[in-house]
């Protein structure tokens, strides 16, 4: 039998392969609620591009599973390893490369974390528009589940975002994707095709992504409603109105009252209001000048009271950033107070109403609690499920996914697949799509060593 | 041998297959000036995609090579048939089958023109933003090339728009991809990787597409500078302003000279502004407020005054509309005289300035004349090629490509690779990738069926 640590040592130099309990936990997991833990039988850490192809052509001689792991802040199980297998760790390759300030982009290794890329961007006065929520999330992570969050409503996910990759093949073959400019029809678009492919085609080694203007000005809009459905009814019209909004939220009675006191916040709502709420909007403006987004929330706010709100709130700059970092953190929330499982099904915008009219329904008829947020502007639902029963969670979590899918919507919005919703994915997707999707995975992955059990 | 004809009138009724001389000239070829018409030997018009799907089926089971057709305004080639295959025609597929005013979206019949589509999405204070200068392309063509044009600063192009697909694989399956949604991480994105694989992949039925609120305001603003440099060297300072243009190009001096005459245009330059002109800058703005409009242009004209333009037009709305009609026909104006080839290189914003002036060293070390205008806020430079000789004509197309590649850019920015640039594309890609989108193309269409020739 082969000496695969000491081939890897070889490759990487002893100190940056890990195996048996030098093995820290954290290789184990990722943040997903079902998926169970895995410890691999290597851990590697990569200095370079080159390295990384050359740990891959050692996987695929040897077959065996290699696993790329960037923060592990997935809620999908997606970098969870094998047991027989290598986990790529990218703590060695977290350098941004180059900020162009002629293009408006950033290029950077996989293991550069969200907040590390803002807070350089922020000196140049510009941003790069994806957060998904948690700021310690990897880039290479975030190219890998198409990472979303709150901002998708203006400015896309991350599949939006990225204009070009440099990506390891199963084959060990480095390859160069896209380029600095945001069109081209030149060939299939294998950027995209990579994006959001959870690991299994291509081992991501370098993202290069659109940064924008960062505006100066923006405020917080929050507007209590009696019904969730009148939210919903609403967002649609919001949209039309051209006004452009940064973030669009529903957050529904329990998770406020969660999100808000985890947090410690005082929004100012009077209890009166707060009695009849059961669930809430919230709207982020921003404009690169204060005199047009005074007149923008002005306009918003006279928009929502016609909608039914029971009352709107401009929030002071402070309790804004705050509402809308501890619904940021309303993953957190769910943990702590005992989620079996979480859903990010995303579905037509419009259908958000009957949506989760089904979600009431199966919550009542499986006797589950099922509750949440989520962004209205993209019809992106995010539930927690609280059934101790793991055969009627399974149910209830399938039901709520197979309504949504009835309605035209997709299992995940931007968590993934994973192993943690591989199953209802595999049930409710057309077998044609998922038989092409293996055929795919297999031009990138002939020996089937990226990621497997993941998505298939 | 089968009667591959009757076969056909089987399925879509005999009035719907073309034969022989019943074959119009028109079906023979695009807009292409370098690619050759070839004569089909069957044209067949579907009704529907269950059609489709048997037309494929049937090509499959006789290996017959099988091209799509939307309105033929495509300048690659990349649907001129094969002499003894299938030319499938839209004509009688050319419905939009909903306006979705919940979602913003509409779902259209590939035969759909982009004209049509605007003429209902204006009814709906609703736009479709996708503008590649040729009205009467339908959207199939336009998925399939992944159309770009002027408005792609502002809004991206065909891939940013379409959300969801149905297309017939070559194996005669029909999937529907996507979704009424913006993000989904739910399996590879198999929409992505349709568009722009100019019929090598499916044949796109059907299509979803995102629309927008309609800005109510605009305003031209026309500025000549001296050199073009000053221009290029302007873009990433407008863009990086955040003023968010709707349009931005740069058109030189014998291209504006050819536009403004074509069209009888007289923009109020004055001559010895004139004179001293080597290239104009076009900036379109839009608002949804005319107070805002107001501001923007002021702050604009301000801004390229501080560029070094020599002047600076606001330009009276029908005469701003009149010069950007005028620059979408600019290609007829260059096929009129007599340009021997096109060139639509797509290169980083920042090395405009450099790829302009290699250009203008090939033109003289190759003897060519070579002009242009081009979408300046993209990088993708539009250039007619004027060079008799059919050997130096390549030679010089190839040097100006390759110098390109150099710099980062894409043989193709919208007009795809189709067979008009198959040879360059291939000799400046890498080999690895290009092995890759064949594995891909096997994937979908495993007996080569779908537009053989055209990519590889």
């Amino acid at each position: 039998m082969a000496d695969i640590a000491g081939l890897l040592s070889d490759i990487v130099g002893a100190e940056h392969v890990l195996t048996g309990d030098a093995i820290n936990d954290d290789y184990t997991h990722d943040e997903s609620l079902t998926a169970r833990p895995v410890r691999p039988a290597f851990v590697v850490r990569p200095g370079s591009t080159a390295d990384v192809a050359q740990i891959v052509r050692l996987a695929a001689e040897h077959a065996l599973p290699l696993t790329a792991r960037g923060s592990g802040t997935g809620l999908s199980g997606a970098c969870i390893p094998s047991a027989e297998g290598i986990l790529v760790s990218f703590e060695r390759m977290a350098e941004i490369l180059e900020i162009d300030l002629g293009n408006h982009m950033a290029v950077v290794q996989p293991g550069v974390t969200l907040e590390q890329l803002d807070e350089v961007t922020r000196g140049h006065g510009l941003v790069y528009p994806v957060f998904p929520g948690e700021s310690s999330a990897s880039l290479g992570g975030n190219v890998n589940t198409n990472a979303g969050g709150m901002r998708a409503v203006k400015y896309g996910v991350t599949r939006h975002q990225v204009l070009a990759l440099e990506a390891v093949l199963g084959t060990g073959e480095v390859v160069r994707t896209g380029g600095r400019f945001v069109k081209a029809t030149s060939g299939y678009d294998l950027t995209q095709l990579v994006i959001g492919s959870e690991g299994t085609l291509g081992v991501v080694t370098e993202a290069t992504l659109r940064l924008y203007p960062r505006p100066e000005h923006s405020a917080t809009v929050l507007a209590p409603f009696a019904r969730l459905d009148e939210i919903t009814e609403a967002v649609p019209r919001i949209v039309g109105s051209g006004i452009g909004p940064l973030i669009l939220e529903y957050i529904d009675l329990v998770s406020m009252g969660g999100i808000t006191s985890a947090a410690g916040l005082d929004l100012g709502v009077p209890a009166e209001i707060k009695e009849s709420a059961l669930a809430y909007l919230v709207v982020v403006l921003e404009q690169r000048r204060a005199d047009r987004l005074e007149e923008d929330v002005q306009e918003l706010a006279e928009m929502i009271a016609g909608f039914g709100a029971l009352d709107v709130y401009v929030l002071p700059p402070q309790a804004g950033s705050a509402l809308i970092a501890a619904r940021e953190r309303a993953f957190w929330g769910a943990k702590a107070a005992g989620a079996h499982d979480l859903i990010d099904m995303v579905v037509p915008r419009a259908q958000m109403t009957r949506y989760m009219a089904e979600v009431a329904s199966v919550a009542e008829s499986t006797g589950s609690f099922i509750v949440g947020c989520g962004h209205a502007g993209d019809g992106n639902v995010h539930l927690s499920v609280f059934q101790p029963d793991p055969g009627v969670l399974h149910d209830a979590v399938h039901r709520v996914l197979s309504a949504g899918a009835a309605l035209g919507g997709a299992v995940s919005g931007e968590h993934g697949i994973g192993v943690a919703k591989k199953d209802h994915f595999l049930a409710l997707e057309d077998p044609a799509k998922i038989e092409l999707m293996r055929r795919i995975k297999t031009a990138f992955d002939p020996a089937g060593i990226l990621n497997p059990g993941v998505l298939f």
